[in-house]
């Protein structure tokens, strides 16, 4: 089967627990934006990430808290801090990346915390129901135009999932996508 | 049918005409190293990029000399720049987007020189009567790994075309790729 799916393009961005977040920010976390997964979003507060070999700051910081700390980047910023992420879902940081994390308060230095994110497609348990898929599964998202392609985006089935495709900045540039674009699902 | 084929990354680069290269580089365009493409080199020469927004150093100038002017970025690039260059064939730059170039004796500012280069896939004649391949046919080329996807790229046809397919820097990232691996051509 074929149908439409929003693409949500995910910038760099940081989770954190609330003891890390509270070493390196003075401020409590503030909500900016609410985002499409329900819960879930975007902060007023930003940090800085930084390596050996270079930094990047205005790293947003997404809420709420969560029980373990992670730095999601895209290919091109790991080129840039000098450092070879792997492509995990979240929240699998087994020998993922060291990074440290630089707030208004001071800076912390946390090993295993940095992936690429493996491009995915939230749905709840009853749109999973619908399209008949399983968490994990492996789905083609097939993408026209002078960019045209076909990317391949794992099944994520959470609580809260609202429909939608997330893809990092590279897929979408590589892609010719933009956010809130519709793209087809082929499953 | 399917083959393997290498990959060729292209940064973003400069082509120019004599003309143009001559009113901003007291210095003649001197190789550095030549390209797989029989002919073509890299130039010990670079430049900077800039438009209204912003700028981009350290642009290389590729050799030889060409009749036109032609300034090849990738979207992340033109994001930085804030222009939005189509997505063409070499040589193809009606419409395409304005930029400054600064050297080491002046600048000069070009209309319709910067294009976003098309996916493709270079073969000589020869090559091309094997595959069974006609000049622009499109053809997929698949990868695997955490990054899988197909890309849709154009064949292009020429004397000197040696067997490698051409994708920028976007592609690359969110594709996994890096330069001079084998990834698969299905025609």
């Amino acid at each position: 089967m074929q149908e439409k799916i929003k693409v949500g393009i995910s910038n760099r961005h940081v989770h954190l627990t609330e003891e890390i977040y509270n070493k390196i920010f003075f401020s409590s976390l503030k909500k900016q934006k609410d985002l499409n997964q329900n819960g879930e979003f975007a902060s007023e507060q930003v940090l800085t990430i930084k390596t050996e070999k270079s930094e990047i700051s205005k790293v947003r910081v997404l809420g709420p808290f969560r029980n373990y700390n992670q730095v999601e980047i895209s290919r091109s910023d790991a080129y840039k801090l000098g450092i070879n992420p792997p492509v995990r879902k979240s929240g699998d940081l087994l020998n993922s990346e060291k990074i440290t994390l630089i707030g208004e308060k001071g800076e912390v230095t946390l090993q295993n915390c940095c992936i690429i994110s493996e491009r995915h497609v939230h749905v709840n348990p009853q749109k999973a129901e619908e399209l008949g898929v399983k968490d994990n599964q492996s789905v083609k998202i097939s993408v026209g135009g002078d960019k045209a392609c076909i990317l391949f985006a794992s099944i994520k089935i959470s609580n809260n999932g609202f429909y939608e495709l997330h893809i990092d900045t590279d897929d979408a540039n590589a892609a010719g996508i933009k956010n809130g674009d519709e793209v087809e699902i082929i499953i």
